[in-house]
C-alpha cells in the first residue's frame, strides 16, 4: 500500500492535530505509536499546553508513553506544539480537527486553514454530527475536506467512519482510507452524509428500545447491560448483525431467517414503546443508573480499557493464524 | 450456593431434555460438561436417536465429546435415551423443553409432563416467543413452569433470559437461578412476560435501523457488519449500553450524557426510516447479503464459534484476576 506523501519528505507524514482534548490527544498518540514515520504537531489555545500534553498523553496512548518517551518525542521533533494556527498547518500533510461541535467554529477554522496549508494537504474533521458539506461552506476548494469520525476512544477502537461530502474528491477519500488501513484501523466509507452517521444511530436505536423496556418494567438498566454483555456483545464482536442472521438462517441464509421469524421480528417492532428524550422517564432512569454504577471510577475505567484492548488483540491474533 | 435437589439422590441432578434439535443437544452437552453431577435423559421422537446423538453431540458440545466419551456417558448412565415421554420425566429434577414453537404443542406436552413428573420437578421451556402463562393453561399447578430462553448457541453464549409467568413460584425462580449461576452462566430474570423477551428485541431494534440505513444508501450490509464488529461489539462485550453511556457522561454520568448529546440522539431517532418486514427492501437486501457472504460454510462457522469461546474465556480470566 502506498503511503500518502512518501518521497517528498523522505517518507515522513506530518499530521497537525487541531484541538487537544481527549479525542485529539488520543489521535496524536495513535499516529505516533502506529506510524513510525509520523510527525505530529499539536495546536490548542489552552494555557500551559506542554505541561498538559505531558500530563495527558500517556493516559490516551495505545502504548502508554512515559514522561521520558514524551521528552524524546519532543527532542526528536516527532512531536511539536505550534503557537499559531498558521504555523501549525503550514507543513502538514494532514490536518485533523477536533474543535468545538459548533458550525460557525468549523466553517471559520477551515477557511483559515485552507489559506495556509499546502494544496495537497488532507483535511479531516472528527465531528460527531456536522457534515463536511456544512463545514466547507466558506472554503474555496471543498474537495479536500471529509469527516473521519472515531468511535471513542480512537486509540483503542478500530472503527473510523469516513464521511465525504458530495464535493469531496474520491482521490482524497482513497488517500484517507490508505492511511488508516496502513495504521491498523478499520475505516468504513459511508455512502451519504446522514444525521449521526451510522455507528451512533445503530447504538441509539438499541438504546431507545432499552429505555422503553426499562420504562415498562421488563428489565432494569443493569439487567439490560448484563444481557447485552453476554449475548450481542460477544456475538457482534465476532460477526455483525447481517452476517450473524445470515448464518442463523441455515442453508437459506438471511431470507430463510426472515421467512422463519420475520413475524416475531415485526411483532417486536410493533410492540416497541418509542420513547423520546426529555420525557418523564429521563430523571428516574438516570438516578437508577447512578445508584447502580455510582461515580466515575478512573481505576475501573482503566480496567475496561485494558480488557477492551486485550479482547481486540486476542481477536486480531486469532484471525491472523 | 445450594444445589437444587442435592441430598436425596447423593448430589445428582437429573435433567430431561425434551426435543433433541440443535438447542436441545447444546443444552445436553452444557449440563454434562458444566455439571459433573448432572445426569441427562434425552427424549425425542426422531428415528435412530442414538446414532443421531453420536453424530451431533460432539459438534454441540462446549468440550467436544469424542465418540468414546459419548459411549462412556451412556455406559455410566450420565446420558440416557428415553423411549416414552412418561419414562423420560418420571425421575427428573428438571424437565427442559425445546419442542416446536407451537402453542398447542406446548400446552399439550406440559399437561402430560405434569402427570408423570415428581411434584418438586422444575419445568423449563426454551421457547423464544410463547410465554409460560400461555404454555401453562392446561396445567393443574402453573407455579413450576417458566421460560429459560437461551441466546444461541447455549453451550457458548452465557446469557439465559429467565421469564416467569405471573403464576410462577418465586422459589422456583430462585432454584432456577441457583442452578445456572452454579453452571457458569449469566441468568437474568425479566420483570414481565413481553413479546420477544429482551435480547432479541434489542437486537431487532438495531437491525431495523441497520436495514433502514442500507435502504437509504448510507451503508451496505457488509459496511454495517464491519462497523458493529469494530465499535459496539467490543464495547458492549466489556460494558453494556447504560454502563458505557454513564461513563461517557463523565463526572455527571448518564444525565450529563443526555444533557450533552440528547438533542443528537433525538435527531437520530426522528430521522429513522422505520422499515417493516415484507416490504420491497427484503428481497434485494437478502440477495445482497447472499452475494456478500455466500453459502453456509461449516468451517467458517466453526471458526466463529472458536473465536467466540476464546473471547469469552479471555474476558472471564481477565475479570477473575
Amino acid at each position: 500500500m502506498e503511503e500518502p506523501h512518501t518521497g517528498e519528505r523522505g517518507g515522513r507524514v506530518c499530521i497537525t492535530i487541531i484541538g487537544a482534548g481527549t479525542i485529539g490527544l488520543s489521535f496524536a498518540a495513535l499516529h505516533l505509536s502506529q506510524r513510525p514515520n509520523a510527525e505530529v504537531t499539536i495546536y490548542d489555545t489552552r494555557p500551559e499546553l506542554e505541561a498538559y500534553v505531558y500530563d495527558n498523553l500517556s493516559a490516551s496512548s495505545p502504548r502508554a508513553f512515559t514522561e521520558e518517551q514524551i521528552r524524546d518525542l519532543f527532542t526528536s521533533k516527532r512531536l511539536r506544539l505550534a503557537s499559531s494556527l498558521s504555523e501549525a498547518v503550514r507543513s502538514a500533510d494532514i490536518v485533523q480537527e477536533q474543535g468545538p461541535e459548533n458550525e460557525s467554529f468549523k466553517t471559520h477554522i477551515w477557511e483559515k486553514i485552507e489559506q495556509d496549508a499546502s494544496p495537497t494537504c488532507l483535511f479531516w474533521s472528527s465531528t460527531s454530527g456536522i457534515p463536511a458539506s456544512k463545514q466547507a461552506v466558506n472554503m474555496k476548494s471543498k474537495s479536500r475536506l471529509l469527516v473521519v469520525h472515531p468511535y471513542n476512544p480512537p486509540h483503542i477502537m478500530p472503527l473510523l467512519e469516513i464521511v465525504p461530502s458530495p464535493e469531496t474528491d474520491p482521490v482524497i477519500v482513497q488517500r484517507t482510507l490508505d492511511y488508516w488501513k496502513h495504521s491498523g484501523r478499520v475505516p468504513v466509507v459511508l455512502g451519504k452524509e446522514t444525521v449521526g452517521f451510522v455507528a451512533n444511530r445503530l447504538a441509539f436505536a438499541l438504546l431507545r428500545e432499552a429505555i422503553s423496556l426499562v420504562n415498562e418494567g421488563v428489565a432494569s438498566p443493569q439487567d439490560i447491560d448484563q444481557i447485552v454483555e453476554n449475548s450481542m456483545g460477544p456475538r457482534w464482536m465476532v460477526a455483525g448483525p447481517f452476517k450473524s442472521y445470515h448464518a442463523g438462517g441455515g442453508a437459506g441464509g438471511l431470507q430463510s431467517f426472515f421467512d422463519n421469524i420475520g413475524g416475531t421480528v415485526q411483532d417486536c417492532w410493533d410492540d416497541s414503546g418509542k420513547v423520546n428524550m426529555g420525557e418523564a422517564w429521563e430523571g428516574p432512569l438516570c438516578e437508577e443508573v447512578q445508584r447502580t454504577y455510582g461515580k466515575r471510577d478512573p481505576v475501573e475505567l482503566q480496567e475496561r480499557s485494558e480488557l477492551t484492548k486485550l479482547l481486540l488483540s486476542t481477536r486480531e491474533s486469532h484471525n491472523a493464524e
